[in-house]
């Protein structure tokens, strides 16, 4: 969660294919953490603007104490603007390509970086929605290629996903998360590829609800919103779907299911999984794993804390505006 | 948003029947916002206890400045702990209930509350499936019952939905709707039942896709939380669902469902809704005229600058765990 990163990585060196919005994301964030980057987009002039946007970025974090106090300064002498692909890569420990949501561009350019960065370099996509089996399978170096896909804007999220094709080398999809760890993000690990991955997959879940509400005249999209954003986003920022039904029951996410998995299983035509059998299947026991319910009242206790400090900083925030 | 309400509504006494957390939590919002309240519980000693964790909970608000400084003190005098169904309801102007989740008891409560209570006084119930229609269909007075579903902890998270029977008075229902808004909650109006009302099917719709992401082996709990709690949930703490894809391009929802609508089709088997359709029929209209894109620019620095705002917030949040 920490954007202040230490500069444990002065050495490190990133090159940054596409600098539209989602390339200058992630030059600020690597920037923040003390990495060097260097800059390619094959649209001329773009790195140029890219740059000023990313200074701009980090004076931005700089001035709200969210990056350390030298960012700006040292970032300056960081910054690298590539005339080629290959002066691009130089020197680069890590590829971070986010071009167009394209798939014949995605395979030229994923080919091209292929071509021009020493081996085993981990060469990363940042797409939203195009599986690294779709775009790298016939090209050499396909066991280096993974998707790390930021969630917009992402110097701001943490959240990233890491998704690996069939053919992606274990020790890639391993140094991919440790680059995105080292910058402060918070990688989501997916097993295999999935239409969507998780992120879009579950706001895509929500959406397709909150459609067919309207659809179904049930309340205005203003109204839908407002069960969101004055109801349970407020619990989302700080605790996912999971571990608040585990800790919404005493006895945890089994309880929860026990008591609600009808209710739930009513609202939905065409439910495709069963909840009590996934949670015997052993759903119960990572929850417990993770979130302990040793101290029931304790968790309680924690939430109800954050959710007031979440209320305080809402009606700052509110002020403010 | 803002829990300080001024005492506008001393003269106001709503009768809290059953006193477990939920209508604790009713008497923590009533009170702060300077109304009397009468609690009554059929199960002997719950009043009792209800009223320490009631003024623990408001002592804790004063403290975090939530609350004007003098509400506890005040408090104590405008709590009544009464013995019968009777007693409690004398001089409200407003009923709410907050029983168990059981039809029978809730259609029985609800005809003995209609019994005692003088008419056009509304009777609201805390139920979060139960339809009024289930439970009120045949008492005389169920032309003034009405579901007003909190959100748990309801004295922490602002949305209240507000779910009418047919057989509802409109003007019981904007009463409701002018009393939630009184005590500083945000109501949420349903335009007609259905089950799990707005709030839950939300929530059952993205945990059904995160229970399927389980079973078809996708990813772990802990990861799919990650993406709520470090991805997701950090928009929707201050925007809704349709208020931040509309926001997401610069044509609005429009927009955005010309660029992703095939996309999310694709990721779900079964879809009932068609997304271009609805956007053609009104919705588009409907948030044009809720968040104008005259500004575009404008909203995504507003809304980085949210996130800058919980970003920080989350920082200290966690310092002080």
């Amino acid at each position: 969660m920490a954007l202040k990163k230490q500069n444990t990585h002065h050495k490190k060196k990133v090159a940054l294919i596409g600098c539209g919005l989602i390339g200058q994301s992630w030059a600020v964030t690597f920037l923040s953490s003390g990495w060097s980057v260097s800059l390619f987009d094959p649209v001329e002039g773009i790195v140029e603007t890219a740059k000023e946007k990313i200074m701009a970025n980090l004076s931005n974090l700089q001035n709200h104490g969210l990056v350390e106090d030298c960012t700006v300064l040292k970032s300056l002498d960081r910054i690298h603007l590539s005339q080629s692909l290959s002066e691009a890569v130089k020197e680069c420990t890590y590829i971070q390509e986010s071009g167009p949501e394209d798939l014949d561009i995605k395979k030229e350019i994923t080919h091209k970086i292929d071509k021009v960065t020493p081996v085993n370099i981990p060469i990363a996509s940042s797409t939203s929605g195009i599986p690294t089996s779709a775009y790298a399978a016939n090209i050499p170096g396909n066991y280096r290629c993974v998707v790390a896909h930021p969630i917009n804007p992402p110097h701001l999220i943490p959240a990233v996903e890491i998704v690996p094709a069939p053919f992606t080398k274990e020790t890639i999809k391993e140094t991919v998360k440790e680059i995105i760890l080292s910058i402060g993000k918070e990688p989501l690990e997916l097993k295999k590829e999935t239409p969507g991955f998780v992120v879009n997959r579950l706001q895509g879940a929500l959406l397709k609800e909150a459609f067919n509400l309207i659809k179904n005249n049930i309340s205005s999209a203003e109204d839908i919103d407002k069960a969101i954003s004055h109801g349970l986003g407020l619990r989302w920022s700080f605790m996912g779907p999971f571990q608040t039904i585990h800790l919404n029951a005493p006895e945890g996410i089994k309880g929860y299911v026990e008591r609600y998995g009808t209710m739930y299983s009513e609202m939905f035509q065409g439910s495709d999984a069963s909840w009590s059998e996934l949670v015997e299947d052993g759903l119960d026991a990572e929850l417990l794993k993770l979130y302990s319910l040793d101290e029931y009242g304790k968790h309680e206790e924690q939430r109800n804390k954050k959710l007031i400090q979440l209320l305080i900083h809402k009606i700052q925030s509110e002020k403010s505006d």
